[in-house]
């Protein structure tokens, strides 16, 4: 009677980089003021609206089992919006909703990987892309990625790993922990490594609404690429609804067929009450994403103009998504000291760029997550630090 | 390019049985009035208090992430409910709150078992279980069970199996599609063998406030059986909140410490204003869940009451859930065949037994899930229809 090797080896045993997090989350229980730029949430809470909607539905009965593919309404809204926003003519059939973008993830894994195969992902990366891998019995292989080409990935270096056999390849634009975003070329070198080595493409999209620079491009929309691209989707980011659980596949026809047979077996559907005020958010259309996603801009700007008075602190190109990424190594320190000092001196928490793998080294992730006014003097607080250190 | 073997092998390739399911449907869906005992839902919503409690905490708040163990006030009331109803002492660390019960009985499965190893379950089956197992990437092993003994498993039986080697044993009382409950004999049974074959315990608790005769009583309460038990609740039929997708597993600390790290890669949390709302119903205690399991029994009564007077329908002792199981043996037909004649002839759609395995042929399934005025109607009208074929 042993667990399985699956379930016991998730995690790893690595928790390299999160000593600060937890640090300061003990801190924060002991009654000290920490300023938290760790957390990838909104400091707004879902639109009331949003809430009105949902309650009116399962008021109006909506209470009982929904359809496990998701119910017609929710799936047609999704395929509506990336048919409109990507031209990629999208169907119902292409979509299933699931309760979440981490359990699309997963199941876009389940989908695409047999235990023992090698599934490809970028470093630096979202905390549970190697775990999530791991759960599904295949080993996670990271791409490395390099400061000076701000962490976007070279196809050549993509293709080293393939050449030695792959299933899939997960990528995430705009990304999580960098705030970059993939612009045309890079993606046309994942789509090309894609095609060449016959890999699935897992596109994490789940800041699609949060782009300051540039466009955001779904690697789905290039040529020949829609057969072999699980798109992974969420309400989280763009509506603020992190806690309501609600995101989607969007993947072949085929796919979804099979992936609908996984979710009868694992989730059994995503509350009806939820998918309706899913439907209601995204038919307010791009307006009420824009006003979400003002904030987060806002703060890139007043990061910005702080960082544009020095030279100590780098800032890699802030194009999207919720997060900045700090260089930090003129300070001489690593990120994960760097942090450590930073909580430990001014009671501000940010991730070491180590806690998402190993390109990062030297950096700090910066969540833009508190108001405008608390960001700025916690941002110049960061500044005066490095620059301390630095002297 | 190829989708996993795992999940392109979920279904088995078998759906037999359920053509009648997908007839009844195809009628509705052309206007014909379908009396529908097929379903295990409620003929209620959830109650307008529930509802009203969780857009409470959705206003209030609670729509960011949630812990992804469960909050502490939900972890904590399961762990108070299983205390005082089972008299295992259990703590909230003992407790994983999961989007439904059939969340719980995948992750339990991926907890205990690897790829390729075997995990028994009892046939007649509830329809999701040899899917599960697949999904994990496990060899699902019925364990035939016989009308004689009310479908209730022989030690010796399971020991059969156990004795090839086995990682879990699966088994569900009150059962769901038999409607019979364990009692202590049996669960005495398949504790003996848990324990001589080193096997895990998966143990299908979700109907257990549905019991009509006798007591329900919980393996993991037997001697020696908390340490190797994984308890799997919902509040879907108990609370009639099957669409809000809650329930949770109970087992060992260190086995939810693993099953954390599933979840945060799974399904990352319960929606918390879902948690608040079941909290809410907990807290009602066991007159809310009496009442809505009264309907059950009342029409298991009028059941028995039509069957009395008649030797050709048998009844396989209705102790609890929402179904009754019936012997049509005696028309010499099948469950398939019966099931589909009824239909035909009477607008009347029942399971057929050889829709949940090998063991239960020759018998269909009865959910009592209409109203009583319609269900002693139809049911009437199925004992004629046997009598008129058997005769
Ligand atoms: C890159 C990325 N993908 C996926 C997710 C999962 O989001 P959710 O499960 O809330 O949809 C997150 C959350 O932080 C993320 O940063
Ligand atoms: C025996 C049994 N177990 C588990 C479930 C799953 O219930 P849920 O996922 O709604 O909690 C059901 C639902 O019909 C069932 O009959």
């Amino acid at each position: 009677m042993k667990l399985s090797q699956r379930i016991t080896n998730i995690t790893g045993g690595g928790s390299d980089g999160w000593d600060v997090f937890y640090k300061a989350r003990r801190m924060i229980a002991k009654g000290v003021d920490v300023t938290e730029l760790t957390i990838g949430e909104h400091d707004i809470r879902t639109d009331p609206v949003i809430l009105a909607a949902m309650d009116q539905s399962a008021r109006g009965g909506h209470t009982g089992y929904a359809m496990v593919p998701g119910t017609q309404e929710m799936r047609e809204a999704v395929a509506a919006r990336l048919t409109e926003r990507t031209g990629v003519p999208t169907s119902y059939e292409n979509i299933l909703i699931t309760p979440g973008g981490q359990s699309a993830l997963f199941a876009a894994h389940v989908a695409t990987c047999s235990p023992g195969d090698r599934a490809l992902y970028i470093d630096p990366y979202y905390a549970t892309y190697p775990g999530t891998i791991r759960g599904v019995g295949a080993e996670p292989v990271p791409i490395r990625t390099h400061a000076a080409n701000a962490f976007k990935p070279k196809a050549e270096e993509i293709a080293v790993e393939a050449t030695k056999g792959a299933a899939s390849l997960l990528v995430n634009t705009p990304n999580n922990p960098t705030g970059t975003v993939y612009g045309r070329d890079t993606l046309n070198g994942i789509a090309q490594v894609c095609k060449e080595h016959d890999l699935w493409l897992i596109s994490d999209e789940v800041y699609d609404t949060q782009v300051w620079e540039g466009e955001h491009i779904s690697p789905r929309s290039l040529p020949d690429m829609a057969e072999r691209t699980l798109v992974v989707g969420s309400m989280s980011k763009s509506h603020a609804m992190t806690g309501s659980r609600i995101g989607w596949i969007a993947a072949p026809k085929e796919v979804i067929t099979h992936l609908i047979n996984l979710a009868t077996h694992t989730t059994y559907g995503v509350p009806g009450f939820i998918q309706d005020a899913a439907v209601f958010a995204l038919a307010q259309g791009e307006e009420l994403e824009a006003e979400i996603a003002a904030p987060f801009e806002r703060r890139r700007d007043i990061a910005k103009d702080i960082l544009a008075n020095q030279n100590t602190v780098g800032l890699v190109p802030a194009q999207g998504a919720m997060y900045i990424m700090l260089d930090v190594r003129a300070t001489g320190l690593s990120g994960e000291a760097f942090a450590n000092s930073l909580l430990d001196t001014h009671n501000i928490a940010t991730m070491p760029g180590e806690s998402f793998g190993h390109s990062a080294h030297g950096h700090i992730r910066v969540a833009m997550t508190v108001d405008d006014k608390r960001f700025k003097s916690a941002l110049q607080t960061l500044v005066d630090h490095a620059e301390h250190l630095a002297a």
